[in-house]
């Protein structure tokens, strides 16, 4: 793709400074900039990278002021930021906008995709799945038997979903994703070797949900695992059968939630945190990053540690834990004293 | 799928009191219930459930008293949780019964396939592979050269198993599972960069073994890394080159084990846990989540932390971290009184 | 694939004491031959295994002396251990050597392939993509639009190459392997909840790089996330967005490493490591496993624990920790002592 600087000035609604036919293929940070490369500049920590950069084209704020002769193509539009951002988000509408249907693919008789989707080769749909419009549906995707999924949703390639799960609209999963394998549920049983407890829930992803690359949520038992709308996750996170994460929490890499376990709302957890299961998490809660939760924590507190508690008292245990060589010492000393 | 009340009533060997001809196609738990749900009552505390439920039919213990009118219909049966654990498992059954081969889909010609095999479309099965009878093999699923594959054994869509693996009979793999790559072995050169060892071994994955969605098993430098007959893994596990899980062994999510260490029976490991390599881990062993293991460990053991050591003497430590802050105060008080 | 021991002896340059006729299928260690296998003996504390093992042929040092008779066919050359590891890499050659296109797979008009490719069916090359020669993309292997691969290139089964990703030559990734998915990025809006900040960099893998199963590199925000020559990545590890990780750098399974951080040469970095974002990680830095990294660290540390912090002191921290219950007692000894 290959635009002139008037082309996006006139989508931006914006005025050249410089030659207006300069065209560029790709966006890049104004220190980073190169040949063919439009950039922007916001931060006035930058402003110095406008008068070396390779960009060809750069969008200002139409209050900027060059101090120096500057090569590079301009755009001169209300607020650089926002204006960039929003070709950002037209680069990568562009990039993610397949249609049509790849052959060889698989789509069952009974299953129904709506309007303007894409199918990659090598997809496969399940039977009577309901798929909604523009559905974007990539390589080597597995869609099991009766799953609804609903519009403007793009599952990469390799994402796998179990029978009867159940997605929201908009909502993005990455490759590698498994959805709706069986919880981990073994009894004991008289030969010391274990049963295997049937999973028969699904999983339920609501709307504006997107899910990092590799990342595994299990379906339930009974009922359904739940992570409602607007979670983000991270890559290679372990989501167990029965577990509930509400609306807008957002959960880093590597992080596992043990069964049954039910999170709250707009909570922020950090990567490598392991949750034990049928705890309650609640609303506004920060974890940090590879601490263990061991048991429920209450609205709006900050816990860190293995187990965690409070963040503050554990950053004041782990400054004595780095100390405690020098106060033994101290203390033996102290001993010494008295007894001599 | 739809049962009536008498059709359940049949199967179980029970007694319908009620409408017989109430219909159901689902299960759910009682107090989940809701119209064309089956439930069950086994446990004296959800008794109350019982006249509030939606299910549509609840299966009762014969001794079951009503003290008040219910609205759903009852099967009576000697014992509600086994009876209901039957359905469970019959449900499972029907659900993952597909047979039959898909097409598109590739098993070479000098491969062999027992009977009621299902091929899903896309799956791949490479030279010189002996496959079991009553085997699923989900689309996407590939399958290297001369892997061997026991009896009703299941592998989920995407499970990728390199050549010359030899998996036993009534395996299940889930989606994404990788077994075989290689392990991961470099020494170092004199360019200060690395040489790869070939890795030339394989996986054996016994009889009765579930393995979760994306956990990776690495093949062996040389011989065999073996997990052992009813070993239950989780989800996103890494298992390394030559190592050995003991019988009937369960590890939780996101657990490490690293090159050539061996895992005795029956031992419990959560979830994540790093186990470095070369080490010895007796039988009955149980191991808390998060824990790091750096030696061997004697059967029978329990610990944590890490580097981890005895549970009991872990929590007590603990509990003394916690106070840290407190302790050096009363430290620097007493120093101050002893100095005067 | 079979040889005899006067085949094997040409090959490696040696000379055989024993029946050359001798014919051996595949490779053990000395302590675990079975007939049919070749061994080697290098190491003098292995030398007892050469009178009693199974292997059909052993290669030994040319100085070698029997001091007991042995059953097993010999091959004496130069450095037993040398020639040993050549059989492998040649064992291993052969194994991987596939070629050709398998049907059905999907290689879009616009994308060109080198000469002795080989693509497995179900394969899928994207538009525009400019693939070397002697790749090998096996079945399931996803490369998205205008990917760039180098010559000798190995895609196991699953991996999954996001668009305009650039691999070098010699590179090895793992089955599973999703590379250039989305970083995680998200903002918060004034609703509580996030908008999605779009990804539009790559990912760029250097020559001679090996990736494990399941490790999954997102792509830059803009720019490139880049993995630097020679580097070896285990199973399950995420990097992500904007990372840099430097030449030769060796990183165990399941570590993760946070958005923007760069991390040196020669670095030797454990499992389950996580280090947060934006830091800077110098050359030669070790890491042990579990550790968790907050801050920056010079050249040549070695560091463990979370936070990190030197290593020895760390040990001597955490033996004082394990004390901690009875070093308390002696504190409230000492303190009832001074109070009389």
């Amino acid at each position: 793709m290959e635009f002139t600087a008037a082309q996006i000035a006139e989508l931006l609604g914006g005025v050249v400074a410089g030659n207006p036919e300069t065209t560029v293929q790709t966006l890049s940070k104004i220190e980073e900039g190169h040949p063919g490369s439009l950039s922007f500049l916001a931060n006035q920590a930058y402003t110095p990278y406008i008068y070396s950069t390779q960009a060809s084209v750069v969008i200002v704020n139409n209050d900027f002021v060059a101090e120096k002769p500057i090569a590079t193509t301009l755009i001169k539009v209300a607020d650089a930021y926002v204006a960039f951002a929003k070709l950002l988000e037209y680069y990568n509408t562009i990039k993610n906008n397949k249609t049509g249907i790849e052959q060889p693919s698989f789509v069952a008789s009974t299953s129904t995709l709506g309007t303007d989707c894409y199918v990659g080769a090598f997809a496969y749909v399940g039977e009577g799945c309901r798929i909604g419009n523009n559905v974007k549906i990539y390589p080597h995707v597995y869609i099991g038997d009766e799953v609804t999924i609903g519009d403007n949703t793009t599952l990469f390639s390799g994402v796998k979903i179990y029978p009867q799960c159940i997605l929201g609209s908009e909502v993005t999963l990455h490759g590698g994703c498994i959805i709706g394998a069986d919880g981990f549920g073994f009894a004991p049983n008289s030969e010391n070797s274990y049963n295997k407890i049937a999973q028969i829930g699904n999983v339920i992803i609501e709307d504006h949900v997107e899910i990092g690359a590799s990342t595994t949520i299990d379906r339930a038992t009974m009922g359904s695992t739940i992570i409602r709308k607007g979670v983000k996750l991270d890559n290679l996170i372990q989501v167990a059968h029965n577990v509930e994460i509400g609306e807008n929490t957002v959960i880093a890499a590597q992080t596992g939630i043990a069964g049954s376990t039910k999170i709250g709302k707009n909570c922020l957890i950090g990567g490598q945190v392991g949750i034990v299961g049928h705890l309650k998490i609640g609303d506004n809660v920060k974890i940090a990053a590879q601490s263990g939760i061991a048991k429920s924590i209450p609205d709006g507190q900050t816990v860190q540690g293995s187990p965690a508690f409070g963040i503050g008292d554990y950053v004041r245990s782990y400054a004595m834990f780095r100390r405690l060589p020098e106060l033994v010492t101290k203390l033996n000393d102290i001993e010494k004293k008295q007894n001599g």
